[in-house]
Order: structure tokens, then C-alpha cells, then sequence
């Protein structure tokens, strides 16, 4: 941020008064403007036992499988983001149930908010930002070629549980220790 | 917004290409400007099967009784910022059990992460923010003096639990029906 989006007018970062972190405020008209994490939803859609997974069309991580999911938007609830997203990228119908997952990646500065569902019915395609969308269960899941970690710790979770159980609800903390390599540790409350 | 602030030429509110709904784009470096909720995370903290809240200092609801709970900031977790307002708003150390519930408040863009926690001692006093800070039980809450619905609604669940029962995780979504007079409507998943 260089410039304030109010007045035109340069902004500085600085520790507002009464505030305790730098934020950009403006050097004309004074607004503060802050900046906060952004909440991506998404779901994870079982239809007899196997969950959808989708390869990505875009970067990053393009060409590896991730599960549906996306930024929530304005005037939205996170469930209406989860099943958005999921229509989107999968050209899927989804109910969902329960919020399963919830994930902070204090590094990128995002907060997953993962719900199961299931599939309204077996019809689902490559929405624009997929190359193919599929069904996989705990022992085809292409474990090497997931998208992100987030969703491999997801579905580590999803996959273990119990049969016949109750599902538990997570929150998990994804901190990113090195880029090269890229190392993460994953944390539960 | 009305200037944009990588290059401060003017924006438009129009559909980019590949998208579906409207953004502030640069008319000049064609930057998109994305706009997304806001996460306001939050705790129940309780001592001796009372909880914590802070009599607003600050507008809005001014003078009216909440749960310490603020805007998550970039670089934490949700967890790091309900114990964070815990200790700003309440000056009280809290160790967080569990995610209780989540609220949607889409006609504000807002999501609320409330979480269960313990106090760790019987200390707290008012912070910058609040006037007064109190602990109070299910039937000394000031049921007509809550600042906020979902206030309301998150205390509702909390003290309609069963003793020594499990707690529950709750979804809801609080949908604003009306301004004048304020009304309410709220929805579980
Ligand atoms: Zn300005
Ligand atoms: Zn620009």
C-alpha cells in the first residue's frame, strides 16, 4: 500500500494513537487503513465413501490436487463460500453437515474454514480453474501430488477417522518453518 | 474506495475478466482490489463457573456488555487474537479449551470465532476499551444490556449446555432483518 485509497494521498506506516501496531495511515485525510487475514472456505464432498478432490488449473500449485475451496466474499457466510466454491471448481451440488476444520496460516496471513458435505448426486465436472475433478478414496488419494498442506493435513484428519464414529472438529495452526525446503509443523488445540 | 493504492489513479467498480461480480479495478495499473470479511475472534473465559465480560468504553453499543473479542490482526492465529482481546479488553490471562462456535454476520461482513477457555487466575480489571469488567453467571447476566446479538446468542448457548455434559460447536448464521426497529434472525447449521 502506497497510497490512500480515500484521498489519493501518500500514507506512512505507523503506530496510530492509542494503537499498538504500525498500520498505513494517511498523511492528508488521516484514515487508518488496516489490513486483516482473509478466510478461504471449502469442503470436503463425500459421495460413498470417496471425496472430490480437484487439479489445479491455475497457480499455484497448478496441475497438483487440492481440495474445492476459495476466498470468501463479501456478503457471503462461510457455509454459502464453502458450497460457491464448490459448484465452481467442481461443477458440484453439495449439502453440507458440519464445520470440520478450521486452520491458521499465520504466513500467508489466511484462516481455512473446512466443512464436510456430501454430494447431492454423482454429477460433477472441471469447473475454469480445474483441469479434472475426481473421486478418491483413503488409498487413491494422490498423496505425493497434493496442492497444499492445509489440505494434506485435512484429509490425514478426514481419512482417520474412526468408521461408524463421530467426526471430530479441529483447529489446527500451519506454521511455515523454512521455504527451502519448504518445511511446515502443524499444531492442534 | 476511490483511488487505488499501488499507483493512485482512479478505480471503477466493474466485472474483470474470468470474475463474476464486480471490484474496484485501477483504471491506470489495472490492479484489482479485493475485498473480503473480517474475522473477529473471541473467548468465553471462565472462573469458578462464572465468565468474563467488559462493559463497552468505546462506540458502537457504548455503556452495553461483551464478550472480549476484536479484529484479528495479520501475522496471528485465531487463538492468538482471542486471548490477545482477553487480555487487552478483560486484563486477563485465559487458556483457551476449544472453538465453541462461529457466527456468519454477512450484512457486516463479519465472522466471529468464539472460544471456550479458563481464566488463569480470579484477575482481571477493565482495559482501554471497557469500563468495567465482571464475571457473572447464567442468571446474573444482563440479559437487556448486551451490546451485541451475537452476544446474546453466544451466552444463550453457552449456559443452555448441560452440566458435565459435552460441549457442543455451533454454526450460526445472523441475518439482520430489519434496521428500525433491530431485528434479528438467527439459524443453525
Ligand atoms: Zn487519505
Ligand atoms: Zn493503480
Amino acid at each position: 500500500m502506497k497510497f490512500c485509497s480515500e484521498c489519493a494521498g501518500p500514507v506512512s506506516l505507523r503506530v496510530p494513537e492509542g494503537d499498538d501496531r504500525p498500520r498505513y495511515v494517511c498523511d492528508s485525510c488521516c484514515t487508518i487503513h488496516y489490513q486483516n487475514p482473509n478466510i478461504v472456505a471449502g469442503c470436503i464432498a463425500e459421495w460413498e465413501g470417496r471425496i472430490l478432490l480437484c487439479r489445479r488449473a491455475i497457480e499455484p500449485r497448478h496441475g497438483l490436487w487440492t481440495l474445492p475451496a476459495g476466498f470468501m466474499e463479501l456478503g457471503e457466510t462461510t457455509q454459502q463460500a464453502a458450497t460457491r466454491e464448490t459448484l465452481e471448481e467442481a461443477r458440484a451440488r453439495v449439502e453440507l453437515d458440519a464445520l470440520y476444520a478450521v486452520f491458521n496460516l499465520p504466513h500467508i496471513n489466511q484462516v481455512y474454514m473446512l466443512f464436510r458435505g456430501r454430494l447431492l448426486g454423482p454429477d460433477f465436472s472441471a469447473g475454469e480453474e480445474s483441469l479434472e475433478v475426481a473421486l478418491f478414496d483413503r488409498d487413491s488419494v494422490p498423496w505425493d501430488a497434493l496442492a497444499f498442506q492445509v489440505v494434506a493435513e485435512t484429509l490425514k484428519l478426514y481419512f482417520g477417522e474412526q468408521p461408524g464414529g463421530r467426526y471430530g472438529l479441529y483447529v489446527g495452526d500451519i506454521e511455515r518453518l523454512s521455504r527451502e525446503p519448504l518445511r511446515y509443523r502443524t499444531r492442534y488445540l
